[in-house]
């Protein structure tokens, strides 16, 4: 049963990457993470409507192998640097682990759409894609 | 019963602002939100450790009161504008309403934060905080 203090996520869809394993994979898309393909569900079509090829886009994904239970860690995993709280670093180890990506989109075929630079792994659920914010004139 | 693709969110805290109602709310930080608090819950006090006042951050939040049935919307809430996917849009309806807020702190006290000009809504949940990504050879 849910509290008032938690909300359930749906997977809108999944990774498809060359990227398999955690530790070899980069900290950051532009620490030379491949291109990857998302794979959305059919039920959320409508939603994907007026993105295009070209497009700089923020996605969301639930990063699914990350530790819940850590709230400080060395960051970049270098045991040189002190301990530091999880919302001051981008670990993937936090209580929610949502991993936010900034994507270029390079090609949509259907329900798949190839993005740049993503150091996602494999299979991870996609929760959500936002435009990046333009200047207040152009909302 | 949670399937394979459904995952547990679990708030961290509450936004306590002045804002209370969302037909009236700035639909962005930058069009006039007011400066609110963050109060964070015990249990996740390590996680905090690090953060100042003058950091810039992105804000994570649960959009509690938003529909997650939508899936197209008239950006703006403009009736002269063409429906589009709500993915191309930062409409609070979508399929996992996340909310992406960046705020610069302007204050900690204990479990408290007071941060720049935020949009949430009053009692809004906190799903996590993270640092905005600096030049690669500063992280």
């Amino acid at each position: 049963m849910m509290s008032d203090d938690q909300f359930v996520l749906r997977a809108i869809g999944r990774v498809e990457s060359t990227l398999t394993d955690a530790a070899s994979a980069p900290k950051q898309g532009d620490e030379g993470a491949p291109d990857a393909w998302l794979v959305f569900d059919l039920e959320v079509s409508d939603a994907l409507r007026n993105l295009a090829a070209g497009d700089e886009v923020l996605l969301l994904t639930w990063l699914d192998r990350a530790a819940r239970d850590v709230l400080a860690v060395r960051p970049r995993s270098d045991p040189n640097r002190p301990e530091q709280g999880v919302f001051s670093t981008r670990s993937p180890a936090r209580p929610n682990p949502i991993g936010l990506h900034r994507v270029t989109i390079l090609a949509i075929d259907g329900l798949r759409m190839q993005v740049s630079s993503l150091e996602a792994l494999d299979g991870t659920p996609l929760l959500d894609v936002k435009p990046v914010l333009r200047g207040i004139d152009e909302r």
